[in-house]
């Protein structure tokens, strides 16, 4: 596997499993159930291993997937899955090349089935989604290691999926939960009948990024935004320079007029706008549909100065921007690195906009303290 | 011109301007000189302009860039250089397709000529260099638009540039410290013979970013500082994973020992390491080595427990890690972004790295308060 698919979004990653499944080619995949200690990626993180090397994504920083690769092999041989723990604490010396990881890494292993076909198009329609995977066989309550429940956030768990009635009880809450945050967690589930290890994945459609503008300015932040992993949206004002050439990696390019903003599509918590059309009306207009919707990030490129105007625009139409309202724009735009070349300033509002999809206020973790991530460490 | 011309990194920009020196292809080089309000490009942002269509760079964020390439043609026809002012101030709907922009902008348009070989090789040879180039015409002081002196840090001002003696005085100290920044400004300089206008370029190499380390993780950082401008080196240790094919753009790639890493290169300020070879003894000795050198960036990956081990080894050794050099070492490496997926974690290092290089403290510029950029701001 080459670095390029290595290091590719998961929306990437979830694509070539798609055509994985479509093809027909065995495969299998490796996803990271639990970690100990610190790591590179966290629990959810998801790697393709296919025979014929086309494989996709990572479930460490490098310090496993050999060993991970080898394994497949097995699983594919015998036709089943299987879990496999990888203690890396104190012992940095003993991969090979010297490129040890800290912390205990705990790694599902299966082979790719229609079992994965649930999650593939929930996520690729734009839906989360919840899969909850047996991983310790436990035989007095008829569950083994791979037996899978889909949860749905507006059905629960459905029917028909194997799981005791208990156990589907005790997962429905965190289950909620983590499909709600987009985390994955693996569960001990205690019933009268037993316990069992779930491990509980929320899987998210990739966020959404809208960006208003099409001047060159628009294409790095496109890019950018792309390779984080965000559904990108370009929308034009005034139509004439709105063509899909212009942003190769742009998933949609529209041209619209700011008023009908509110209506072009569904505005959630999860969609991030950037209004960089360097048109004060338009950019003004734009801004008062876009606090019409729900979502939470509006950024606006150009400087205080600028938006103060803006803001008395707004008070002399008697509809002054509230403080809830202020809270939701960020302007300037971006995060302070100080660059001022086109990608410099792509970069600093992609970072931006990084944080707060995932609740952070952005500064220098070395002089925050305090964890990198929510639950583990990386490394 | 193409967008991804357009949103090449300034090194990109000038391996343009030598290539097109070096094949004689007519060009005009346009230079923003002078900024009053808002701007997306500081002075001394530049754009190749070539009746081909192989142009590259940009002076605005699209604003501008359709009249200075007509203007240009006009400036090749009459081979001789001229200054041109726009006022963007309150005229949002002017400029065609309604993409204005605020503030006064002043660029300086002029064929591409040998006077621009000693900058292009200066900052090809790693070289920071003053340009002062006449933006006014002034008959009594023998001054005309595009006459050009050379400005080098051991050195001073070149002899026989043409330049009267009390011009050169008058610029010295400023052109000392725009060099030193790599910032740039147009100047009034006051003789007893009379004022002159002259833009003073302060144009530096490429900030070097170095990178410890050969695993998968490596790559998305490579390229995301490639993009905004690092000149970048792999370091591998133990050999094993080092070639160039691995980090394609990566400026070079070495393999060697943390041992080795004070004689690998000159090390200066303006270079910033990233310690990322997953080894734990592998990194304590890299960060060992790197506190010898007079860099003030040296980012480890890894939770601060990892730090708080080794700086436990450094004072075993009778070598405790002082407050200064704490200030130096950013670990956990990045900004607070929250992604763990490769090029999220390469994002907050990348983002990091430009905030340090800058001078900045990371942080949403829109909770910050004051301007952007240090002298004008950002459109």
């Amino acid at each position: 596997m080459s670095t390029s698919d290595w290091s590719l979004p998961e929306t990437a990653v979830f694509d070539r499993i798609r055509t994985t499944l479509d093809d027909d080619t065995a495969a299998v995949l490796a996803t990271v159930i639990a970690v100990d200690g610190s790591a590179y990626r966290r629990p959810g993180a998801k790697m393709l291993i296919r025979p014929d090397g086309g494989g996709a994504g990572s479930i460490t920083a490098g310090c496993l997937e050999d060993e991970v690769r080898a394994l497949a092999a097995d699983v594919l041989a015998d036709d089943s899955p299987r879990v496999e723990t990888w203690d890396l604490t104190g012992d940095d010396d003993v991969w090979g090349l010297g490129i040890g990881c800290n912390g205990v890494i705990t790694v599902l292993l299966e082979p790719l089935d229609e079992s994965h076909h649930p999650v593939v198009d929930a996520r690729g329609a734009g839906d989360a989604i919840g899969v909850a995977t047996v991983v310790s066989d436990e035989p007095e309550l008829d569950l083994a290691v791979g037996d899978r429940a889909y949860y749905e956030p507006a059905d629960g768990f459905a029917d028909g999926t194997g799981f005791p009635a208990a156990v589907l009880d005790e997962l429905e809450d965190p289950t909620r939960t983590l499909v709600a945050t987009g985390k994955s967690e693996t569960l001990t589930v205690e019933t009268d009948a037993g316990r069992v290890e779930v491990f509980v994945d929320g899987v998210r459609p990739p966020p959404d990024l809208v960006v208003f503008g099409s001047g060159h300015d628009v294409e790095p932040v496109v890019e950018l935004a792309n390779r984080v992993d965000f559904r990108v949206t370009v929308v034009s004002f005034r139509g004439g320079r709105a063509d899909d050439d212009r942003f190769p990696r742009a998933d949609g390019v529209v041209s619209a007029s700011p008023r009908e903003i509110p209506d072009l599509r569904e505005w959630n918590a999860d969609t991030y706008a950037v209004v960089m059309s360097h048109n004060f009306l338009d950019d003004r207009l734009a801004l008062e549909r876009l606090l019409e919707t729900p979502i939470e990030y509006i950024g606006i490129m150009g400087p205080q100065k600028r938006f103060e105007e803006m803001r008395e625009e707004f008070a002399a139409e008697n509809r002054p921007i509230t403080d809830a309202e202020l809270k939701r724009i960020y302007t300037p735009i971006g995060l302070s690195l100080g660059g001022d070349a086109p990608y410099q300033i792509a970069l600093s509002i992609v970072a931006e906009v990084v944080a707060v999809a995932n609740d952070r206020t952005a500064q220098h973790l070395s002089r925050r303290g305090g964890p990198i991530h929510d639950r583990t460490e990386r490394d």
